[in-house]
């Protein structure tokens, strides 16, 4: 996978992991973004062609914790995309048969197809994150260097079949955190996103925060890296992930099919012959 | 399932069920017709709600013969809609599996759920019209009176377990269609939605929109009923499709959970003793 120098600015770095504190906001206000709009018409106009193409397919994870504003950016990134080749999928908690399967068996039917692109609302990161913080079986029943092990495998693997896998985690200050915490009980529009259990996730942020951090050491790679997007300003979170995914479908470069001539040649043809004119 | 006196002047009426010239274009190009960037918004808005009870589902099936504008449709209702809760999903001719499975078993996993909003590009319906053009088994296996009751039972199933279903038929002339055909050869970005197979489809395009006829006449239910829209100019399409849709979801009239003023105290009193102010 090909990083432009900007994206591989927010590119995780395995070596020194602890990003609590890491670029929380863009140091300066004024640095130059590429413009969210343009960054848009380009992932509409790439997803169409790879819809056309049917060839390759790609995958944006989004993690974060609560109110990191994963919904909002998966709004966002559809803008321009055309619903037919376009999907976002969100997983929680797993309950009832995906707590009874293997934890990649829930998402494997979600995973984009060909010409599809695909947004998880959190993922089977989920596995080696949140379920640390909130086992769903008896902790001692958890190894997790060897869920590490299944998700290199299991990405390595989707990857070297044709899929393009961005994962970004939308880092967020406990300032901000509790802001968002707040104003979700004071909109109608969010208040029912409020859950008991956010203040739960508040309580264990610290410990949440340190779980994804060892997780995203462990299932950094360079065919699936991690990008860490400062996430305390949405519009400023929005732009960064559109231009990451506007670029990486710049690499990708899918082109509606070409037609041979001769081919189109004797579909007017045919047409005319049969009445069409 | 109530209806304006607007979306049921399109309602297909199975006593004259010939609809092949029937309203191909309303007969007054300044024949008022609501906004369409109004019902959008309301889509939108809507679909949001829905989205946040999780207490209804709604399916809209698009029909029409190829060129009538479904593709297109369908990313034009999509526009305000959160993807996280509205996925499109398309069926062509049954393939592989889908043809050794009963004629439901391949649209059920991509159902509704509650919450969802989902719109079929072709649907089951695709097994009474386009399979009796082009039979997928032994013509002398289909029984297409069962197959009619078999819908009829399936679509009554669904909206009594809350769904709320709308079937679309865009009404394409022949002039119309034969100029659209010629078009998908002349534009790069329409070039690879041309089959060789839409030479076939327009050569039995008159026995395609008998089976059609009945088919509608056949599987319009109160529950479930047909509209059917002129589909010549597809700007006029789609305001009539969003408007439709829009008339329906305000009488489905979804709203954002209520929350007890009790409950969201008790959780400004719990994130406070948890340090969130």
């Amino acid at each position: 996978m090909k990083l432009s120098a900007f994206a591989s600015s927010f590119v995780f770095d395995p070596r020194k992991p602890r990003f609590r504190d890491y670029r929380t906001l863009l140091d300066d206000e004024d640095e130059e973004l590429p413009g969210l709009e343009a960054s848009l018409e380009q992932i509409g106009e790439y997803q169409r062609r790879l819809w056309a193409n049917r060839a390759r397919a790609v995958l944006l994870v989004a993690h974060g914790p609560d109110t990191s504003g994963k919904d909002s950016l998966i709004r966002t990134l559809a803008t321009y995309a055309d619903p037919a080749g376009f999907h976002a999928w969100s997983f929680s908690r797993p309950q009832g048969a995906e707590t009874r399967h293997d934890f990649l068996w829930r998402v494997t039917p979600f995973l984009p197809g060909f010409g599809e692109m695909v947004v998880f609302n959190r993922s089977h990161h989920e596995a080696v994150i949140a379920e640390r913080v909130w086992p769903v079986h008896e902790p001692e029943s958890y190894n997790w260097k060897n869920r590490y092990q299944s998700i290199r495998n299991f990405e390595s693997h989707l990857v070297e079949e044709g899929t393009t896998l961005i994962k970004v985690w939308l880092n967020l200050s406990e300032d901000e955190h509790s802001q968002r915490l707040l104003k979700r009980l004071d909109k109608p529009r969010k208040r029912w996103k409020f859950d008991k259990s956010d203040i739960d996730g508040w309580n264990k942020r610290h410990q949440y925060q340190e779980f994804a951090e060892e997780a995203m050491a462990a299932t950094h790679t360079e065919e699936a890296p991690w990008f860490i997007v400062p996430g305390d300003r949405k519009s400023q979170a929005r732009a960064i992930v559109a231009a990451i995914l506007a670029e990486q479908l710049q690499h990708l470069a899918p082109e509606y099919p070409k037609e041979d001539e001769g081919v189109l040649k004797e579909y007017r043809r045919l047409l005319a012959k049969n009445g069409v004119k």
